[in-house]
């Protein structure tokens, strides 16, 4: 049967050790398949794949399939965010929320996907831009978080959603998480599940000082801008998804929105995002 | 000028003793503009108006002018599910979510509303069948709740979206709360605030004895099963905005979903629900 | 080597199904070590051995033996609360936090408590009588629960430490709770984990209406009075452990205090309440 | 009648620019009673008071007045650790949990405790060691906090109390916290509220990633250690009520202990700590 794609892109981070192994095996699957591969970094155990970058991805590929775990999707998605290639992930450590290739079953699962049989599962990213210069400060499919500079102090700052005052806080940080990241720092901080197909957006402080704070789920449209209180000369530190970040210096804001184009993630037909919640979350099988 | 409305329904609840010097003063307002005026319940402070039947308010009337505080809300919302006919709270106690008209400034700011001076505010309800039988169980604008019909006790069920399986949990309970409801006991059972405009319903699970819990928010295009189950003998009492309530037997389930029509509540157009948020709250008001 | 225990009651729960295999081989063990066995309730499975009353076990007894799981152990230390009879837990269930003796390794392990090898691990019981009247209400080794009698209600009370009013609140429920009990329905209420040498007690609102309301933590020396409010006409169910209550009229009050003797668990001298910390709640292990 | 202090020592805070006025007006007290009166810090308020160290307080002083706001008194009674002197506080901002001396009623207040109208109440200090060499890193009265050093990591540590495992814990942070600190960070990091007589001290997580984290309350007796671990390059910072803190290496430990002297804060005789903790978390009023 024809594959539904002829040319892939293999993405990896170079610092993950563990992936090698599995990248040989999908090189030589993909080969056997005819399929032409490119990969986004040189790698001694692929010497004869093509090295490009993930820039030019969009131009030579129709697949890209990032090996290793959630964080490699995560980079993968973030660098792919407007152009349209969707993204397969191979996970080659502990269960993924996003990767659901396994290695045990490789062939046969990148198999079904390559022939057709597979789901899209949309993503949105979220995008940070300084609110004065509209510099952009970084895409995130997880989370931006505006989080206190130096770990001993806090942070005072505003919140308006759609320009509209929300509230003023005091607190460690503040986590805008898309529902992907809703089951990673935001949980830690308290907040919510959301689904994964509901287009909201989850704020959840981190130690707020108010004892009433709750976290507040809205939808992704809304334009978020967080303003850091000129009252204090505590600078804050922006990331998104957890890399090294942006310095917020007193009285500067920044604005979060939604990306304009959703990440295309492919799935096995059978997959239970679900069953991977309760297999994360060690929660309650069915009854019997 | 004319008014947007010449039939004005009033809607009390008759076990209020604090609504009835309200009724007054918005019956003399309501007949100094010439506007008709009904009731759904003789009240002796007001003998000359005509009593009818809230069911016959949508053919009668062109607004219905709910006078208590948010519950008495959430009754006239119920019961005028499914027709269009717009509330307008009046709040006689302490600050709601849902009343914003104020005694003080009834003239003031009824004559606004009546002029056409408003925003419409979209909030949905939920509605519970029984699953086996399609019977109705009841409508609910804040929330529909599965508690252990004894207090002692706890619940074991099965939740599933969509008729997809989601988990399954022993809990004192469940509440399924609209966005409306998410200040209410959704809240109190450590639930996230949901903005109003958001189209999604929060699972909040009460005094849940898995550790891993977490409250989940998911489109409210879902429709959501609960099978309680029959490995005990347990029953479960499913209540719509806590009222008296449905009894539940090991093995029935019920299915929530959202009603099909809105309710629209008529608001002044310098309405603002975050600074109804912040005041209930008791959240950081802007940073001088 | 002689055992330190002579005459051992066996305690069973009649309604535990599977206790019955392991309460023979306990039989036949201490049988085979000369041991006097007594048991308070009939069993098929193990005819002749003599059945008294556990209000007898300190009389003719110098060891109880639970069999079951930590209700069982629940249940034998409020009956025996008073006397000096210490008690022994064999779990034929999962992992319990009280019994630790398991079949797998039954000879061994009793062997070795029986010859003395065993460590005392004292647990306070609490006592809760009605106010006025000083009747006695229950006795409780986890915790005294006072809830809504109706669970579509929600109770209102004050609470006094030592005579000095504390707050007055509305919720579900208020679970005070002991060392032992914190891990059990205090913590489904998000009650902290309390160590079990701390002599302190857990006040842990279920689903409270107060956003700042917080678990408090006091000295278990302390009288606690909850008093139910006169001003709505719901009444509470008080109950101990979680069996079938105690009804409270509005305006009626109950204290709460720290029962006079404590319980003695014996223990393997390598047992450790923080690996089954760990292992109950899936905590961290050691890093590598 | 006879004072029961005659030599006073006040205790201010430089940077601290409300108290100025404050101090003035406790000086014409004092010196109204014939008191003698040292400062730590020279005040052109006051130019004619004698300015020693607070380290010559115990030799010149039978009381310290700290003048300010909590943070006044929690450095007073760091740096009074260890010596018997009692503290008394003058509040002069908002109502705090420490200072209950207002300066609306300074001279009725201040003459009934120089009178010997006071209780005495007792808290204990935290101190912190590195494991390895038994130098100290700080005294703290609320609370010693491991943090992770960039805040956008994590730390992983281990915890050991009286050199028993706990468990390990991937998170923000970690939060030690006396009971008088429980209604400070280790309340934001979702730590229950402890009285101020029970001997115990609380392990709150900042931001755990394991979900079934909770957190933990000890007896004040146990011994603490807290060992980063050496399997990240993650750094951590160790703070004692919040000032600047000491760097902690991977792979080092620090060690937890109540300090062997408690400090002695004085109060009014009606002082009530329960009607402080109500006004200060809003909590419910006694019914009417």
């Amino acid at each position: 049967m024809a594959s539904a794609f002829n040319n892939v892109g293999l993405f990896i981070r170079k610092d993950d050790p563990v992936m090698e192994h599995a990248v040989v095996k999908v090189v030589e699957f993909l080969h056997s398949q005819a399929i032409s591969v490119f990969i986004n970094e040189p790698l001694r155990c692929v010497p004869n794949i093509d090295v490009i970058s993930i820039s030019d991805f969009p131009n030579k590929c129709d697949l890209t399939i990032a090996i290793g775990g959630d964080g490699t999707i995560l980079s993968a998605s973030r660098m792919l965010a407007g152009t349209q290639l969707a993204i397969l992930g191979i996970n080659v450590g502990r269960l993924g929320f996003l990767a659901d290739i396994t290695l045990a079953k490789l062939e046969q699962e990148l198999s079904a996907v390559l022939s057709g049989q597979y789901r899209e599962d949309k993503r949105f990213l979220l995008h940070a831009t300084m609110l004065d210069t509209n510099n952009l400060i970084g895409t995130a499919m997880n989370d931006v978080v505006v989080h206190a500079h130096q770990s001993i102090n806090m942070v005072e700052f505003e919140t308006y959603i759609n320009g509209r005052f929300l509230n003023s806080q005091r607190a460690d940080g503040l986590v805008i998480s898309t529902p992907t990241g809703s089951t990673a720092y935001a949980m830690s901080a308290g907040g919510p599940i959301v689904d994964v197909d509901l287009n909201a957006v989850v704020l959840a402080s981190v130690c707020p000082h108010t004892l009433s704070n709750r976290p507040l789920v809205i939808s992704a449209t809304n334009t978020i801008d967080i303003v850091l209180s000129e009252q204090t000369s505590n600078t804050a530190l922006v990331t998104c998804d957890g890399r090294p970040g942006h310095i917020l210096q007193p009285g500067q804001a920044i604005r979060i929105e939604q990306h304009q184009d959703d990440i295309k993630l492919l799935h096995l037909e059978d997959h239970d995002h679900y069953s991977i919640l309760r297999a994360k979350l060690e929660w309650g099988k069915k009854l019997t």
